[in-house]
């Protein structure tokens, strides 16, 4: 019915998921292919308004609520974006998915990663991404482009400590190694260009398959 | 370690939930009790913050997207206001409560009570109502009343057409029959005094046991 994929980006902060889902998007709509190109939190109004509650310092989320949140959030994105993009035979390249939920909340936080996919089954049918790019790079790297960006820019989520994001790192690489099939970690070192590379390299398999 | 106590009260729209939550409330503290009376959904800022979103006409929520909304909202209210007032020792009146949830998400929209209930678990570690008072009135005598009301107040939820009350109304019976120990029927016809009346008779064993 559909020849569309599901294409995730994962991994910590500073690491250039954001410009690499734009690049990879660029590269896909070059070849002919009708692209979503979206992110999480967010990707539809409703899943940004709660997105926007997440981020505000005012509430003071417990790490359960924080969790419901985002599932909410996603069961909206998946439900009025992602399904029907892939229904229309699209492409979706999504900038954080379950996984970052599985890493951040489940790693970082206090919920179990059981409680995570329980949630996922039950506000998005437990969909999965066909494949998963993991960018990974060494920490000096990453902190170096996170003091980089601007102190406004700071929020709730980006301003915790250097710890909580080594856990999460590790996590990440955890679930990677659960779902090898899945994951593909790319070495996001270098120029943008260099890490995209790798990741068309990556792709190879999946485009002369479906596209 | 505490003498409180955690009484809900549930039932249809215009059933006089509200006013006998406020009657209750004032008749424990007359006994010289200490009481929390609280709502759902809302009962803390981030949980208000919650129910602004439900409540708006603008996200067109998905039943999944929804009940994960109210656990949210729920696991907020839970953590940050009911919790710690039943630590202190104080009486918590809550209208509404995990029964709404069940008998509105699970018996009006499409998600089932075992994914209700799992994500009450998740997010309030599955907390019950020592007490739920379920008032339960006759069809026409709740339009009449519901005619009455301002018709601009009419949001999301309380716009939705009669049949979907009544699958309601049944569903809350059902929870009750389900769970005859901590359910009380009051029948809410009359005054709100007189409902007043058959909720402090049923108060009794409890006044006796805890005050």
């Amino acid at each position: 019915m559909t020849s569309g994929r599901f294409i995730t980006l994962e991994g910590g902060e500073g690491v250039g998921k954001s410009t690499q889902a734009r690049m990879l998007s660029e590269a896909l709509i070059t070849r002919g292919l009708g692209v979503l190109l979206t992110r999480e939190p967010g990707g539809t109004p409703g899943a940004e308004a709660i997105r926007k509650l997440l981020l505000d310092t005012q509430f003071n989320w417990d790490a359960r609520a924080e969790a419901l949140l985002f599932a909410a959030a996603r069961s909206d994105h998946v439900d009025h974006a992602i399904r029907p993009a892939l229904d229309r035979g699209e492409w979706v390249v999504c900038d954080r998915f379950i996984d970052s939920s599985r890493a951040y909340q489940a790693g970082g936080g206090n919920s179990s990663d059981d409680a995570i996919l329980a949630m996922h089954t039950i506000g998005s049918h437990g969909l999965m991404p066909d494949v998963t790019f993991l960018l990974v790079a060494e920490t000096p790297e990453i902190s170096a482009r996170l003091a980089a960006r601007d102190g406004d820019n700071q929020d709730r989520i980006g301003g915790k400590p250097e710890a909580y994001h080594g856990r999460v790192e590790t996590r990440f690489r955890d679930l990677a190694a659960m779902d090898a099939k899945r994951f593909v970690l790319i070495d996001a070192s270098g120029s943008p260009a260099e890490v995209h590379g790798r990741i068309m390299e990556a792709m190879e398999p999946l485009l002369g398959e479906g596209g």
